[in-house]
């Protein structure tokens, strides 16, 4: 028998995936879009249903020693609907899967419960189906989102062209200072349990981390404004991770500039604080769930004003270029680092 | 601070879901029928689609040191079809969350996809989308599957009349016994590891536990012969269990006749040697993976010659009455057993 083992680690996560697409070919002629873009495709009739699932570990994504409950619920309906938004769709439907194991109580169910209740009126979602097992060790959550588009208004991550503006909402790295914050008074707390940790100056930081939401609000608006991005996608692992898809799906460069991307001033403090760069924290730092798009320049009228939506650089036709202008005017080569979880 | 702590094995798997169902309305106008049947339904124009999620757990619902993890990624499929089948529908994509701890190789990874690859083909069926992670203790999979109906095709567990037969197809507790086989085997191996398992006599039980099937070919005949059934549902819980399940939601009471139910005389013969009540297994051995469906006595013409429906029984007007007619015509109250998660 020859010993033929090779590592995850070797592939990473991506090249897992892409490994698994090239074995699959779809045959139904109701399968628009298979895999490789934040939702799938299925046809239905003047729409297309828009299908994503994401799983949630206990111990891998996230710890309940400073995740309340309530808020995993949240979160978890959440970054689904954000895959939804990334199509430019509207969500409609979750199914839940969720395994316990017998150290939760009903009450703590009943929270996590709240939680999932409180995004599915926020977001307009209806629960419509499950599955509950026990598991032996930590929770695990398991979501499918469905979601509807029209046709024409889909927006994939093949979609932008060459000087297409690209733009990004809110702010980024702060959903990842939150983690460090928390992981640090979880520390502070095991060392010394009498500690009560201090987080109101974390505050903001503290609830993107717990707290995500998904922008159906500028999915909402860039309808209102008749404004359909060219490409899209949700900043799930990190800025420079998610330019990278939308490039080599789009088949282009991306150039964007540091003075452009949008951080927060408690990020950037607490940046400063944690030793980090805070352009670092906002390229590789995960979590902000916030819309990444590509729109043609003459549609930027229609957006310029707009509070939180931001311009930070534009597609062009050289696909092996991806830089990154920093504030002394350098031109430096993005990196792609993301989340490996192997 | 008082201690309000309810434990879930209080309500248990079924009181858990009727409490959060009671607890989520829905408000989509799409969203056709939710919380409640094998697969919830969409509304996706001519047709409804079809929803089902599951997970499967190592150490809950299957063992690797006997499952081949080809096995488990065509049965991880196989079960969640089932409940398309149990809606009369047809399957037409799945989406898959798999969470890997490092213990895995790409290898035995690959080994898991050839079992979705040939579930997939076998049920024509599109891998249209997923979620890889890590795991921190073991594997985790979660399948949402999606399928169609025409609306007027599409078969609840509430449709049931008085007077319905009931039918099953296949045979009942082989899984339950080839299960019970296998832990049997595991535990010989693990106090002398030099004794090679002799599964030979054990093949169609065994097979059974492995390599469920979903009876897409039940659905496609019952189509060609032009019989819709009253109500449906597969049998993963165990008869009991699901006869519970049509008779609720019917609101009717259920009688069937132990020897009318199907038993491979490889399930009876273990069954006697393992010391456990054939008729037993039948009822509450789970993983069948059969389906368990009532008709309008005037489609039995349709039906009667075939060689793998089996007429249990029938549903008459009293939902308090459900009872099984011993081979000694004696009629016992049906237990609904099942399988209890938590």
């Amino acid at each position: 028998m020859t010993n033929n083992r090779t590592e995850l680690s070797e592939l990473g996560e991506f090249g897992l995936i892409e490994r698994i697409k090239s074995k699959f070919q779809t045959v139904n002629s109701t399968t628009l879009k298979g895999i490789g873009d934040d939702a799938a495709m299925l046809d239905a009739g003047d729409n297309a249903f828009l299908v994503s699932t994401d799983m949630l570990l206990e111990g891998i994504h996230f710890d309940l020693s400073y995740m309340p409950l309530q808020h995993l619920g949240y979160k978890a309906v959440a970054v689904n609907v954000s895959d939804i938004a990334a199509m430019n769709g509207t969500p409609e439907q979750i199914v839940l899967g969720l395994a316990i194991s017998n150290r939760f109580s009903l009450e703590a169910i009943d929270a996590f419960f709240e939680g999932v209740q409180a995004a599915c009126k926020n977001y307009n979602v209806d629960l419509v189906g499950g599955d509950t097992s026990s598991s032996a060790a930590g929770l695990v959550i398991a979501i499918t989102v469905l979601g509807r588009v029209a046709h024409d208004r889909a927006v994939k991550r093949s979609g932008a062209k060459a000087n297409d503006i690209i733009c990004v909402t809110g702010d980024l790295g702060a959903a990842y200072l939150g983690l460090q914050v928390l992981e640090r008074e979880k520390q502070v707390f095991l060392s010394n349990p009498d500690m009560q940790p201090d987080l109101e100056k974390y505050e903001y930081l503290v609830g993107r981390q717990l707290k995500p939401e998904a922008r159906m609000d500028i999915v909402h608006e860039l309808r209102d404004k008749n404004c359909l991005p060219t490409s899209m996608i949700d900043i799930s692992d990190g800025l420079a991770s998610e330019l990278f898809h939308l490039s080599k799906n789009s088949n282009l460069g991306v150039k964007i500039f540091e003075d452009k991307v949008p951080i927060d001033h408690a990020t950037f403090e607490t940046a400063i604080e944690f030793k980090l760069d805070p352009i670092t924290c906002a390229l590789h730092g995960g979590e902000d769930y916030e819309l990444l798009f590509t729109i043609n320049p003459a549609d930027y009228d229609k957006l310029k004003n707009h509070p939180d939506i931001h311009f930070i650089g534009h597609m062009h036709n050289d696909p092996t270029q991806h830089v990154l202008v920093t504030k002394q005017q350098t031109a430096v080569p993005l990196q792609a680092q993301g989340w490996n979880h192997f």
